[in-house]
């Protein structure tokens, strides 16, 4: 393996092992664990898994990897805080969701290329890009990665 | 940038940004503040903060980048659950370890080369090493940003 493809191995096996511990913790949850919220006032563990599906799933178009899957996620766990949406899942649909999600991401994270991961994302012009090569496809991945740890903590403060 | 050089530097703006945004919150709160849980039974947030403190202090040695500043910090906060230790700190007192650990840590980051980071970590052996090259500096970095992130979320919810 040249040494940017192993860079970049260590950055997929980190949002692999984040994706596979958030998958146990919230599919080893009953329909009624889910409806539980995190701390008191705060949201509800379906919210989060909801969350964190929605966030992945919006990955899709902002690495140029294709079309969402499940725009219709997002007013129910992103645009809106938990409680607002009448159209909950339930945590049998969310897991089947998650699991589309991330079998296609993970799909597509395996054909990319080191170069390609060095790409802009969507969501920066060319122009700005050229000033701030940061703005990259890789950097976009260890940012979701630090935003699956971030969730993942707040759920298993739920776990008991 | 050599494209080594870029990916490592998305992962030490992941690192960074992560590190400002803990110290932000936990610098905020008072010291009253910083002994309540996150959420009830739980950890306290002078727990979270010291924790964090101890598991950068520990990267110096892991990462072969020098000795530790404050080993006392791992009975506290790492070995023993919160509550154990009569010796907890004051947060004006962690606040101080907190910023020269990571200070220490920043400078040694940013002297390593790519080659650097691919280099193993202290707690594999060479034999080991050579079946699983994974296991190097970057991954640790990788995993340690994870690792704030996912108590930066619990402590998040302490907040009003």
């Amino acid at each position: 393996m040249n040494p940017e493809a192993s860079l970049i191995d260590s950055a997929l096996r980190g949002w692999k092992s984040n994706v596979d511990r958030t998958a146990k913790l919230f599919g080893a949850l009953t329909e009624e664990q889910l409806l539980e919220q995190v701390a008191p006032g705060k949201n509800r563990l379906i919210y989060l898994w909801g969350h964190l599906t929605a966030s992945s799933d919006a990955l899709l178009p902002l690495l140029g990897l294709g079309r969402r899957l499940h725009p219709e996620l997002d007013s129910i766990f992103i645009s809106n805080p938990d409680g607002y949406s009448q159209n909950m899942l339930s945590g049998a649909d969310l897991k089947k969701v998650w699991d589309e999600v991330n079998d296609a991401l993970w799909a597509a994270f395996s054909n990319l290329s080191p170069s390609d991961w060095a790409q802009r994302h969507t969501a920066v012009s060319e122009e700005d890009f050229k000033l701030e090569p940061h703005r990259n496809r890789f950097t976009v991945l260890l940012g979701r990665t630090a935003h699956l740890a971030y969730h993942f903590g707040q759920a298993k403060l739920a776990q008991r």
